[in-house]
């Protein structure tokens, strides 16, 4: 049985592994403070264009959010988001934890426009009650997003200049960032997404490492005391080593992207055999989410040799789901999975 | 000029005022404790006929919210509530700030449906991934509602009874509860409410009195404590016995109703005013609030002798506006805001 | 029998109801954006010498801390007081219920110095792990102190200069501020404080008021915001006039000073009469409070009669207790209170 | 140049990289729900006797800590430690923003007595304004201690005792539970520990695995809903699989035991050198952690080739410093560092 339920089904790339191994027993000081950190920093800071950018590591996406927001925010500020946002949906109220309202945007495939911002900004500070409205401070955007979509350039600087009208930070969450670089539709390099984002974070648990999530802080006035933030937050790891390994291997020789570009082909793969047999799709994704709309039957068949999540119902005969490509999906399964499909035949 | 921007715009009943002056000096200890707070909360449980309920007297609307829904939720959990219900919109996120996340419910009129809380709960308790949501654990309504409307005894049993299958708390915001109970289209007395809610409060603010709530709790199990509760959230007031002296008053000789219901009579004169002459309506209200929908032009004559509040933009031609009467609005006062409406004319 | 157990036993000043009444059925804009807080946010400004504070009126004292506080500190940060700091002792915890850690200090006679914020301020500083602590971001210290005394002009000014050097805010918690200003020993005016303080409060529910603190902002920089700060507070009273009313009346010819005066004056005369007995003191207090320590005995006998606050066991055969005066005690209770100490005579 | 600055200073033991590695493409469930955790999880309640625990399995310390403690404690309510409670010093206020005061208690060499908390708990509920006041409504101890010390059976059957009483859950931090349990003075078991915590955790990340902490939950009425508490606190790791990985192989066949035991008699051995010396010690600890007050002079030379950490200054002359042992400390370098200090020589 192959599972596609998510890309985190795995342990992590074999030569992360190899260098915990090689460097076990290398005494180092804790919580980030060692040689392969600073030197994880540096490729970071030296890949994405901003020598000047602090950046730190965390273990999970969860807490990344978290820490991050609950950093920028005062007390009666919100952070704007999708409705399908992660901090709105799976997150367990992590950030109204915190103390802060969660301001869902309407969105399309996941992806919000900078006119909604803009409108959304527009119509709190116009209303003549606005001191009783939590106040919106923050732009929480993911890319790729929860739904496996992409922002373009375009649509990427119109939301910044929304951002810099209001003056408010734009937040973005990249637990799939290199699966979203590395999709054949996407016309951003990481140097884009940093000169754009105030604070970003490089997510490495769904991409090919054991854990951990790389934030990248470029705005100046977000910098301050951000360690203090991560260790309140629980997320300051004592073997922080660990996580500058991790994110040493994975972009000193480019790995990120070539496994992130691995698991778009996949699942690009798997989209052409759905569209092919007749397939609808919940959303047209082009990273390593694929969302076909299956009859229940075709579900129920496929299910007994490959594991995908039942992700929205669609109607009483439909259902969406998703599967999930990885840096270790092989193209064996995904030969196995395209067979079974095309078995089933034509779906109209 | 005459005011209808809402139901606090004066200060309070005389005979409050008065009884403040005829206690002024006598010595009472404070928080609450003292002989004036005590006979209000006799008076309260025996009006609601439950003599066992926990009274406490706190002075304001957010407090009093968040006061009671802290003191009842686990750190998972949400409160569900109208869209449109107050915790969810006006209160800068009071809610959030200690910790939990409000869980909007698609509403009418400002009513939620018993159908709707019982899905809210079947599909959260469904999820696979349950433990990554904010478990709902609490339901909110409004009575009379932010629109002014009002639920029937049927609607208010359902909801009960999907409390009771769920096991979770109700909880009835009252800020505008004599409104509702006075007004002629309602089928619930005092008593029902305080047999179907978990908690709930007796709003003075609004009806009478220069500020004040009374929470009644009657579910045994959310009585432990709430004092310590209301200290830490800042609502214990020093001079207590103010609470208890305004509450006695408007209690003992069945003021409250009586200035609930004069409110509600003009602001049936009000709707009928507007209805007559071919205005409709944004929600139709029995209760104190009237939200007739104005073309410009007569919104804006209207302005110039009548403070009223613009609520929501309609169409680019009309706009949706609240008009509140309280137990302070005069018959003249009705009489001078029908005569400029008549004045006006029909609107088709 | 007489009651000195606090400053708040009372209702009003009867000029404070007199105004209530003779203004009770204006119609005003709710939220303090009326005339009356208008009028006396200009008395205060002007007062204080300070034309371009922030003034904002607040209900309760708990309440303004909370406010105050957790709209200056970002989450990794504490508040320092004195260990008999109201903010950490009698708030059940509002502070840290807003996520902030209080930091005490070793006070004497409740007052901290300029040293010991210096020292703390310096050790988080050079500790290695500062990271993992707290990170000490505001001072809080209380005039009159929770135990009657005050600080010098000298003091203040040294603890100023520790917090310039450290580039921390100082509150002061003026919750008996007059009862401080007023004492024969005090050689700060008002003007003072505001010169000193970044943001302070004056206190009125223990000084002649129903409620009410009203806030002083200062420093430009914790100005932004605040109004939605008091609401997610509940700190926003609907009938914000009452606010105004009463600081109007309290300020506009000085009888906020004369009432304080008054109080001290009783205390003194208190002060001497335990003197003169052969009593001692707690603390020496110069303002509206005295702390002697009495027999056990004595305590029982005068306890008959007057009451007061067991405030703090001394040993097996005294206790320390509190009388409060205020601007209610009259020279009537104090003489019988008086006699009755001289009744029961010379105490060694 | 060795280090013994902490006991997490290199990765893990190589069996628990072993089993990574031949796990690794093993697809599995994430958060917890994988095989490997439902065998540690088995292993865990074995050893502890304890077959209806729940276990969950959480990354570090702090994020355990602020998860159990503010998954049982209401708005209200505190948690006792010692002063020296690492939840008290350096978690960077974790606990405050979850809403909580720590109450701290006097400690001797890190341990409260059961004495201390009876009257801390007795003192609370006799004060007349115990409303005003946060409620201690949990202990928190840490085994060992973060000083090294470790409790008696008969102390913590004493502090059990006291919890009973006032029926108020005990929480033990076992961060470094393994070094206390393998303790040659220890005469307590995992069962007993077991037995008399409500909620207790079992360190790894200091005690030879990578990272990871298993909180063992007894008592019933603490068991519901924890998972929504571990991913609220980012503490729910998505490939879980590293948790359940590392426990089984620390537990299957006692290895736990056996690096804490190293550690101890490395300890020891340092102990003795220090002792045999003329050393004195800030306390005595019988576990991993050594705490000598060295002379500045002789703390300078060591640190040329030793790291240690500066813990205390003494005097103008001493300082207490602290040098750990851990699972990954060799016999060579404790010998160098006993060679070391018997070069400088006696001390007197």
């Amino acid at each position: 049985m192959f599972l596609f339920y998510s890309d985190y089904l795995e342990g992590c790339h074999p030569a992360i592994l190899e260098r915990m191994q090689d460097t076990n027993l290398v005494q180092t000081p804790g919580y980030g403070e060692d040689e392969y950190c600073e030197r994880a920093r540096m490729l970071i800071r030296s890949i994405c264009g901003t020598p000047n950018a602090d950046v730190h590591f965390l273990v999970g996406g969860t807490q990344t959010n978290t820490t991050v927001i609950s950093s920028v925010l005062r007390p009666h500020q919100g952070v704007m988001c999708a409705e399908s946002g992660h901090i709105n949906c799976h997150e367990t109220g992590a950030i109204e934890h915190s103390g802060h309202k969660v301001l869902p945007l309407a969105a399309k495939d996941g992806k919000i426009s900078a006119e909604s911002v803009d409108k959304a900004l527009t119509e709190h500070h116009q209303d003549a009650s606005f001191e009783h409205m939590v106040q919106p401070a923050m732009l929480y955007i993911s890319f790729s997003t929860e739904l496996g979509t992409i922002y373009s350039k375009d649509e990427l600087v119109a939301i910044r200049k929304v951002c810099n009208k209001w003056n408010i930070p734009l937040f973005i969450d990249g637990a799939r960032l290199g699966y979203g670089l590395a999709s054949s539709e996407c016309d951003l390099t990481i140097k884009d997404i940093a000169s754009i984002a105030d604070v970003f974070y490089i997510g490495e648990t769904k991409q090919g490492a054991l854990f951990g999530e790389a934030v990248v802080i470029n705005n100046e006035s977000l910098k301050n005391d951000f360690r203090y933030m991560i260790k309140q937050n629980g997320g300051m790891l004592a073997k922080g080593r660990l996580l500058g390994i991790q994110f040493e291997v994975l972009f000193e020789d480019n790995l990120y992207y070539e496994l992130a570009a691995h698991a778009d082909k996949l699942a690009a793969r798997l989209t052409d055999a759905f569209r092919e047999n007749g397939y609808g799709f919940l959303v047209d994704s082009p990273t390593n989410q694929v969302f076909p709309i299956l009859p229940k039957d075709v579900a129920e068949s496929l299910g007994k040799d490959f594991g995908f999540e039942l992700w929205q119902k669609v109607d009483s005969e439909h259902i969406g789901v998703r599967f999930c490509t990885s840096w270790a999906t092989t193209d064996d399964q995904v030969d196995s999975l395209i067979m079974a499909i095309n078995a089933i035949g034509k779906h109209y």
